[in-house]
């Protein structure tokens, strides 16, 4: 951030009045421009036990394999979002959706909120996509996922498909899991 | 927003190429500006049958009970910024921390996230409050609390303790539960 977004002077960054940290405050006109973590919303959709995934048509880690998610936008629930991207990318629709999954993901400012819901009809390929496929769990190209979060989430999934039990996790993403998968982060997610 | 925070030129609304909302985009180094919900994070600091709540010093609802909350920051996790303003607010640390309440306020582009905790040792008063105290059930001022989601979460808590079960909800804030105990919304949370 370089200038004020409301009366386009140059901002500078310093601890505010009544604050404790450095924000970026434009000098002529006093504003504070704070900064504050983006919230990714997704859906995990069933189809008996298969999960829909989507390969990426675009960057980062294009071609590499997702669930349905997006930045959450402006006047939408997450819930909302999480079955907007899932018509967007998967041009699917879900039905019982239940909270599922949080991720932290501090070091890019980033939360991640996942439902999960069961595949109602068709599917399709949407505009950020290549392809959509249903995967049973050894038919997961686990090697090829997207991100450390699909591979966490996935991992998560068929192990409580076992037990019946699907309790709402929130933690970062695991490297563990990617390293027991062979997953080799090539870029940030 | 008026300007853009990277050239310091006029921005204008328009849908960019392969979006379809309308955006700030600079018309002069074409940065696209995307405005999201903004994350607040709590804590319920609970201590046998009572709660902690902190009487705001700070607009809006100044001098009204709230539960220790404020928005997310950069670089750290929801829980992170749960306890960070759980000590800021209430001078308080709380320990077995588990995620509990999710609120959609899409009507002012926000998403709550609520964890409880036990209260672990003393609490004061932080900056941002006029004074904490520990309320009971039937001691808790509901015609004083700051904001429907801080109704709505007391009430689901006394609820839930009843059966010991605390099911993780996502919802809008309740405006029938604000109804039902006579909560005035004077002002938009």
């Amino acid at each position: 951030m370089n200038f004020c977004s409301e009366c386009g002077s140059k901002v500078v960054e310093k601890i505010p009045a009544g604050d404790n940290r450095r924000r970026f405050v434009c000098d002529a006109c006093d504003f504070i421009h704070y900064q504050n973590p983006r919230t990714v919303v997704g859906c995990l959709p069933v189809s008996g036990d298969k999960v829909l995934l989507c390969r990426r048509a675009i960057e980062p880690r294009l071609g590499y394999w997702t669930v349905p998610a997006g930045f959450m936008e402006n006047g939408e629930t997450m819930l909302e979002g999480a079955l907007r991207e899932t018509q967007e990318e998967a041009a699917a629709t879900v039905k019982d959706e239940t909270l599922y999954r949080l991720f932290d993901i501090p070091h890019i400012n980033q939360v991640y909120v996942f439902f999960r819901g069961e595949l109602d009809g068709d599917y399709g390929v949407g505009p950020e996509s290549l392809e959509s496929r249903l995967f049973s769990e050894d038919e997961i190209p686990w090697s090829e996922l997207a991100f450390p979060i699909v591979t966490d989430i996935l991992l998560e999934y068929f192990e409580d498909r076992k037990t019946g039990e699907f309790p709402i996790r929130v933690t970062k993403p695991g490297p563990q899991w990617a390293k027991d998968v062979g997953y080799f982060r090539k870029e940030e997610n």
